[in-house]
């Protein structure tokens, strides 16, 4: 992370040689393709494979860049990820001039991340939604079951979690249109159908995997990570109304698929190996096809700004459960996790009041609202609200590495 | 359906003109692609689409045919699938020779199904699984909550689902392993880990959709039908003891997600026009969203064997939420339904106690083994148990659609 670019890189950069994010990408007038972030332009992946640059990290290279999604990339799995990375290191270094040397190239292939459409970067297959911060799992426990235990007995024994929808999941920059769905308020004898009122964001991270594991065949924690290609930021947008009266006895379902929205770059989990740091003891022991050994954690800032002012801040490195549990146990079962799949990590709130990532949390289910810098309040989401969450590991003096932001506005329904 | 095709169609047979399912299926050495159902013969619809046979009906059939899937044609929507059901009428019709005229053509797409592998119909967008017949709700809820009401207070006013795992849909005649997991049994102090003392069935009718609706935009009850392409048996495989220990408080997740299996064969939706009934009374009636009209069900046998013993027969017309009424609530809250979602009934029970679609119910929890041919008796499956389920419509004298069968096999998990 020494080495310098030939790609300029700005004082302070997020996207220097040591992180690389990929993302999928459109110019005007031309169709989606892979890139890959360096200071404030994209590489053309596709273009500079054309050239047959990338051939000796991939076999059919030129395809998987050219395809409109990452998933050509994900499916070829961890020893291709590290070589196509290792190789873009090379091409990119100031002493390198394979891309320079090849007449109108580096034109063809660089531009300027202000002038080009980022796009979902992967088709997702299965989304599933996990629940593994201790502190949220807390709050929300002592919100809805005040006189009970907050945490129901399953909770450190297994990374609870469900299944949401796939193909909601969009890109930020997304507006998301308010849901309407059947409420019930404790007081009314029926329930009503309209616009939610208590609409609400889950500040998460998420990971996506690549090739799958044999139906039948579990990933063990130990090569789970492995099947991680990398991270995107994730806001898992919920109607608290709407869930709260269907979710018995199946869980969540329309409170939270109208929407989900993921940041544009993927964050190569290769890249964090800087940020490792270990994750929270666990008690009781966790069953053996649990353990966990070493840095299971990641040191990730995370910030939610609402209408540009900051309402919350945490740290990713919280998580009780982490993501090579929650990858094992969602396959210890036999299940497949295939190209694409998108596992989040559940609502990231850290032990301090600031520090929860839910408006539910923040807004003590509404007891207490927030004040914004505008002098207004919020306990919920109004339209044309707009949600941002940014993070990033290192900088102060460290090398950085920026996971970009995730936001989107709120559309009244029509 | 009066007509004879050219195709013989044995007398009784299920799979007359007037049904014409769809499938992706394999010869030896060739690529998968898609087929009509005749007789007992598949009608390989690449080959047809090649001689330009099929363009009058759909632009770009042969790209569409020749296709490992059915989502391309999925995506083209309901005009499209009935200007294909129709002219491939016209094809099989005994007066038309436009097959038989070419030469070779018919002995090159005409062949055996005995002859072929039959695939997974088409690539699972997202999976929604319903929980809608009152018989089977009711059941669950005396057995798991002896003291209280069977149904939870939302279950009349909307019909109760969850997602279930896309990636784990297998077709008919895939081996089933035995998932591992956590349970807790109710005496033991801490949960432990290892295979399901508990792997059940459960009997239900999919439907597949086509072409999305826009993200924000629901797909009201009188619409929702074209927006169905077709039918399926599916048997929901499920680990009572796992779903039991982790379904607090977000639903079933590895207790479902190991494993559910499709029938090769979807029916379309057209050709069950003659077997349209009413669904049953709603009562309380619903809301205006979810109101509903006319021929809501459909009369569809059902029967389940175990090891070539029948042990279940029940019929999809006691269905409680109508198909129409569970892709409008799906889509209520704005989210879209894709071409190759795949949407299940939630097990099909009846008011007899022979016609429960699951083995929880017929064994009362366990408490009343059922019986085998063999003399031996069953409360959950045993390692090499065969399960298949069947389904059709008609005969006795009228027109009969057969929907095949969804089997499987239980092997011990290594």
């Amino acid at each position: 992370m020494a080495t310098a670019s030939w790609v300029p890189v700005p004082e302070g950069s997020g996207y220097g040689l040591g992180h690389l994010p990929y993302g999928a990408f459109r110019r005007d007038g031309e169709s989606a393709r892979i890139g890959v972030r360096v200071g404030d332009h994209v590489l053309d992946l596709a273009a500079v494979a054309a050239e047959g640059l990338l051939d000796e990290a991939l076999d059919g290279a030129e395809t998987v860049f050219a395809a409109p999604r990452l998933n050509p990339l994900l499916e070829r799995g961890a020893g291709a990820w590290r070589a196509v990375r290792a190789r873009l290191g090379t091409l990119l270094d100031g002493a390198d001039r394979s891309i320079r040397s090849r007449s109108g190239l580096a034109e063809r292939a660089l531009v300027s991340v202000a002038e080009v459409r980022l796009e979902l970067p992967f088709e997702v297959g299965d989304y599933v939604d996990f629940y593994s911060s201790l502190e949220h799992a807390t709050n929300l426990g002592r919100l809805f079951r005040p006189d009970a235990e907050p945490l129901l007995p399953n909770w450190r024994h297994l990374p609870v979690c469900y299944h949401g929808r796939a193909g909601t999941v969009v890109v930020s920059g997304t507006d998301i249109v308010r849901p309407r769905g059947q409420r019930k308020p404790p007081s009314a004898p029926a329930p009503v159908f309209g616009p939610s009122a208590r609409l609400d964001i889950e500040l998460e991270v998420g990971f996506v995997t690549g090739r799958a594991n044999r139906l039948g065949e579990p990933v063990p924690v130990p090569r789970a990570e492995e099947h991680i290609f990398g991270l995107v930021l994730v806001n898992d947008w919920s109607a608290r109304d709407i869930q709260a009266w269907e979710y018995q006895p199946l869980g969540p379902f329309l409170g939270k698929s109208f929407a989900t929205s993921i940041s544009p770059w993927v964050v190569p989990l290769e890249a964090l190996a800087p940020f490792r740091v270990p994750g929270p003891d666990q008690d009781p022991p966790v069953l053996d096809y649990l353990r966990r050994a070493g840095a299971a954690n990641i040191d990730l800032e995370l910030r939610v700004r609402l209408n540009g002012g900051e309402i919350a801040a945490t740290n990713f490195r919280h998580m009780y459960w982490s993501m090579a549990q929650q990858l094992a146990h969602a396959t210890a079962n036999g299940a497949t996790a295939r190209a694409g799949d998108l596992f989040a990590s559940g609502t990231v709130s850290g032990p301090g009041r600031r520090e929860r990532g839910s408006l539910i949390e923040l807004s003590w289910n509404g007891a207490e609202p927030i004040e914004l810098a505008d002098g207004s309040t919020r306990t919920f989401l109004e339209d044309g609200d707009e949600v941002t969450i940014s993070g990033w590991c290192g900088g102060d003096g460290r090398p950085r590495i920026d996971f970009g932001e995730v936001s989107g506005r709120i559309v009244g329904s029509a």
